[in-house]
């Protein structure tokens, strides 16, 4: 008889492997400064864990438990790196999360997880039947594999069935059941592999071995089993779901959720309706990585269930096979972890000869390879590396610290989706915190999806969103339009026209623009170019040739020039949420250091560094920066005096090398109701308003003027540069967005 | 004393003259198909009198008054093209406009309009009041015109005033009060240039003069005045004022809109408040022309205005001149039409000089140079021209037939607008005739503003709206996004993946792919470069060569080919308003001509055309079209079997000389559900639905594979084919816009 791998090659499916589906759960502990198990609440910062899609809590309310959503590999390794930084980044700053899989020294009541008021009931229904806490607090990895459905639809095509055929389901049930007895038999592997629990805390369990073993978790006598009378069999879907129900109907278990084993069949529907993926549990979680797991270990775990289906068939009595099996675990859990097995070297030979047979992907190669070095390195494997670094509360405090660093170091970028734009970035971070939903629809293009419910929102490049509108957008792109709906509405615009020819634009300059300080410029928006600025009155001539160069990009605004200091007010839904003072790149001298000396030092911060890397750009001094310089004569070399500030550009940029400082405190309200008004006006819900403003502090008044010019009003405003300012509070604008996306979340 | 002109030119405000404001209100009457005034109601395709901003009626029901709004001169003009053509359009087909202001034969009853019950009563009582329906129904031209705010302001800055000086509203007053005196005063060269009414239907009036004269409507015996006993003096505005108060209030006139004077003295609010503009009264309408009045003479206006400026102030028995100049006018009215006039020559030869002191444009000097032949040839004037054309009844019919051709000859160009976008000429033209106030922001960006009351609406681009959002737009940009979600809707799209390497599209060519059709494509929207498509499925080097071809533009889309015929559904509001098959540029042959021949013949269809002045294009037989013919084994000399179908090119655009076929009736109801899903899904109001269906009246079944494809859902879409197809029904899917935007508007 044919195995099923040999099924798939048959019918060329074995390119279906990278469109499996996994989901990772990971539960670990929140620890408090001194080590200890938190007692306190579960974090408001982390969302509404009754509706939350990533967040949950286990057993205790310290247990924090992290739940990717169902995706291929890659996707699923992203998005378990984004969750725990975002969870980390949402602790409080005194907390940490436990690595180990033995919790961590135990407070002296650990309080019991309360999402709700029917699941804490369940969990202290749970202590009473069990009446122990200690094994509840092991914290490990489940895995949730749904093989393509593309693959039964296509072997189900293909198999030429004797008398009468299974269903679909039946079919389909039938490699599932297959995979999960295999998972069982061949448990032992990952137990070597991946076994991290070497030691516990004195007080965990009094029996605890003097020596370290591999893996306490998985072992029959520490671990966390069931009742020895309830016993489900695998031997068919049937006896597995007919056991499952006699269990929970005889009370010894109080629901199908409280067998605990190494594989659970899972549906999406009452199971009678089919297996739809397997739930592979109970792994030891890797403290050296902040995600409990990594991407070697997710993708070796994906190859060895496709390796799985290249067994032949059980035959016989399979629930004793698998007690065997069993056993086999067991020993395997309790060796010193410097142990090696040849029993797990001899599956790892096997499973090298089916990757073989094969085309790999490097990272396929990679996982493997990485997994046979600690078959033939036993020092090398998790749980020998952790007796290696010392003693249990030592090392679980210090890689504890280790990767909430790894989490916060660079808050200004998200692990998983480094490739995107930052504000997007924080966007996703911010919502999956909070509890929505994201998929990332197209991360080249920015494009994502929140959905909270029933409810979704697209959101393409930060904040293009459905709450503004397609004209309104066209609306920014034509500055003239834009000036006389503003004009309109009585909101100080700088007087301005815009002309087709030469001639009516030399008529008004004679009339209206005469001793004026002007700007000539092309009448598109996003035309960097053709743009002249006269802070001395232009002649007639000077006139004519500013028009001919802005007139090669079409029609060309003539526009009052206005002084004074620029703002960038970002406004959601008729509310400021922050306000930048842009300024140029510049150095300030301290009578001392030469400019070039200046920007060196200057560029020293952290913060500044390579675009879509850094909040900040680094400075450069390079023509146009001396040209600047010399503007102001200075050179690279000039000693600038003490407190004055030295220009590199004149353009107010964060993205060459600009300084922003956060006002939003600083501007008067009626600056704000201004900008609010200017948005509402352009019809705009998301609007980055740029105004200049002479003195900010003294309250705007429309009949006098000069007191504020607007210069534009941006849809799709940049964000990041307010979450992460030069100087000032930080302005989680994000949040603003989610807020109005999603005005039923009340606690945004 | 210097003239205002001298304190205008001192000033450096002579470049003012084109910012000066003017607005058309132009009166004629309907006539039915035997020239007699139409008894028919007014319009309902002209909207609702009572609100529209355009089109109003005068005292006959059958009276319609075009009336534009103020606006710059080269903007009035167009306004009052596209009007005239919109209310010409909007007639019922056997009714025209009378061109003549001397009215049409009279129906045995006049109706009296009666657009609301209390402008009903009003009628009603004039009646009563002055026992003359007749006078009533004679039609002109008023212009309402608006000197530059910024003139007044500047002059008055400008002013060494003697003494206390005036408020700034007198001064302003002063300055119309003078134009209002110069404008009766020189009123007989109006009455020169423009008088066309040198006869009327012997019903008008038994008294008619035997010989023709230049204007029975502006003499003293034939026009319409007030009651003898009614004097308003023009030497002061207070006068002014006073009389017109005393005249109501001693019932003398019912009210201030009773004053049949040459000039009214106009404030948008109060009058003590302040004039605003003057209305210049009761010139005869030109009617050579379908508008009632030229640019030149429009022009010509504007300019004679500013000319006044430069007239001595009055001194004196003000009154008494103006009587002098009434009588003036009065013997210049009564010659006949080819009399020449001293005293026009004299005053046309001061303007002249006042012309020549300045550096005048084109337009200014062709319109004086127009006017000034019409002195030295009074044969030229209009009332000569008419007299020479023939009898009164005939003429007026034969014009009434002319200028309606000239609006419903050319239906797919809007008079005044003809170089914007025919979709925005086409949405202008109906928002006009239903009454939306339309301000064109910008012509070269198609931007427009819609108004009813206090609701504005943007419009770009024919129908960039609010009511379409900024990300639903941005999804449309991005191929693959768009089938997901459509697919997770359950709707029909090709199957495909989007790939950023080889490697995994070769991988999945070997499962997914493998033996179809396929379609290979760069996944960004809008870049119609890098398709491949293989109706007979590719090899895998043929694979590799068209992924590389279109991985030159980015991420590239594979595609199942669906085969079938493509048809585009124009949704607005979940509503299908028009369905069109496009079928690419073609000739059906007739079993004699040949191809090129074909062509010719085709192309003799006066409705293709160059691009943006036809409805459809042109077809051509250059490189690309004979390759096409050349795959069908044909050359441009081949002759094409009876009712055989040639293509010349193989994509089946219109601007490419595609045929369309109107559809709407056809296509099943279940595909119009179809398409406002896609719609919906994409979160799109107005929506271009582009479904391959392979059998239109088959009713849609979602679970039977291959009824309907989606291919894609524009934002934007196009709405000219729709309006004029090549073949079926207009749909006139400007008007679906209108009434999605304007839900108020009910009679849409």
């Amino acid at each position: 008889m044919l195995t099923i791998w040999e099924k798939i090659q048959a019918a060329h499916l074995t390119g279906l492997i990278p469109q499996t589906l996994v989901a990772v759960e990971r539960e670990s502990h929140r620890i408090d400064d001194h080590g200890v198990l938190a007692v306190t609440d579960h974090p408001k910062a982390l969302g509404n864990r009754a509706t939350h899609p990533y967040f949950q809590t286990d057993f205790a309310e310290s247990q924090l438990e992290i739940i990717t959503s169902p995706n291929v590999l890659a996707q699923t390794v992203d998005e378990l790196q984004a969750l725990t930084a975002s969870a980390l980044r949402g602790l409080p700053q005194t907390e940490a999360l436990w690595p180990l899989t033995m919790p961590a020294t135990l407070p002296h009541d650990v309080p019991i997880a309360h999402p709700t008021p029917e699941r804490l009931a369940y969990r202290e229904q749970l202590v009473a039947k069990t009446k122990a806490v200690n094994p509840q607090l092991m914290s490990s990895i489940h895995l949730n594999l749904s093989l393509p459905e593309q693959l039964f639809e296509r072997l189900y095509e293909a198999e030429d069935f004797k008398g009468t055929p299974p269903s679909y389901l039946d079919y389909r049930n039938q490699i599932y059941l297959h995979l999960a007895q295999q998972w069982i038999k061949y448990r032992f592997v990952l137990t070597y592999l991946f076994g991290a629990s070497p030691a516990a805390n004195a007080d965990f369990n009094s029996a605890l071995p003097k020596q370290p073993v591999r893996s306490l978790h998985s072992s029959h006598q520490f671990g966390y089993h069931n009742d020895e009378h309830v016993h489900v069999s695998y031997s068919s879907v049937e006896a597995y779901a007919r056991d499952l129900k006699q269990a929970v109907e005889s009370g010894q278990l109080i629901s199908p959720a409280q067998l605990y084993a190494e594989v659970r069949l899972r549906s999406s529907v009452p199971l009678a309706q089919g297996i739809h993926y397997l739930e592979f549990r109970d792994l030891d979680l890797n403290p050296f990585v902040a995600t409990g797991i990594d991407a070697q270990e997710l993708q070796f775990m994906q190859d060895f269930a496709w390796f799985l289906l290249s067994q032949p068939q059980m035959t016989g009595d399979i629930d004793e096979q698998l007690a065997t099996a069993a056993r086999m675990n067991d020993k395997i859990a309790m060796q010193a972890p410097t142990t090696s097995s040849q029993e797990v070297a001899d599956a790892m030979d096997q499973m090298a000869i089916w990757l073989n047979q094969q085309t790999i992907t490097k990272p396929q190669f990679a996982a493997f390879t990485a997994m046979q070095d600690r078959v033939l390195h036993p020092e090398h494997t998790p749980a020998a590396k952790l007796v290696a670094a010392g003693a249990f509360e030592t090392v679980g405090q210090q890689l504890a610290r280790t990767n909430k660093q790894w989490a916060t170091d660079e808050p200004y970028l998200l692990p998983g989706f480094t490739d995107m734009e930052q504000s997007t970035q924080m966007l996703i971070e911010d919502a999956m915190r909070i509890g929505l939903k994201v998929d990332v629809l197209d991360r080249s293009d920015q494009f994502i999806r929140l959905t909270n419910g029933e409810h979704q929102e697209l959101v393409r490049a930060g904040n293009e969103t459905r709450l503004d509108n397609l004209v309104a957008s066209r609306l920014v792109d034509n500055k003239f339009v834009t000036k006389q709906l503003l004009g309109e509405a009585g909101l100080p615009v700088a007087r301005a026209m815009v002309y087709h020819d030469l001639e009516s634009a030399q008529r008004d300059f004679a009339t209206s623009f005469r001793n004026k300080s002007l700007v000539i410029k092309p009448n598109a928006a996003n035309v960097g170019e053709g743009v002249s600025l006269f802070m001395v009155p232009p002649t007639p001539e000077e006139f004519e040739t500013a028009f001919q160069f802005a007139h090669r990009y079409g029609d060309v605004l003539v526009e009052l020039f206005v002084r004074g200091t620029e703002y960038r007010f970002f406004v959601v839904a008729n509310h400021v949420h922050a306000i930048l003072e842009r300024v140029p790149a510049n150095v300030v001298g301290d009578g001392q250091h030469t400019v070039a000396e200046l920007v060196a030092k200057k560029n020293q911060d952290p913060m500044r560094g390579e675009a879509h890397r850094k909040p900040l750009q680094q400075l450069h001094l390079d023509e146009r920066e001396l040209a600047v310089l010399a503007e102001q004569g200075l050179t690279a070399d000039s000693v600038v005096p003490r407190g004055h500030q030295a220009f590199l550009l004149t353009n107010s940029n964060i993205s060459t090398g600009g300084d922003s400082y956060d006002m939003t405190d600083e501007v008067d309200e009626s600056y704000k109701k201004l900008a609010i008004k200017v948005a509402k006006t352009m019809g705009q819900t998301i609007s980055g308003v740029d105004m200049i403003i002479p003195n900010l502090y003294q309250p705007y008044q429309a009949d006098q003027a000069g007191m504020a010019t607007v210069i534009e009003a941006n849809y799709n405003p940049a964000m990041f540069m307010h979450l992460f300012p030069y100087s000032g509070k930080s302005r989680r604008v994000t949040r603003a967005v989610l807020a109005a996306l999603f005005p039923e979340m009340k606690d945004l």
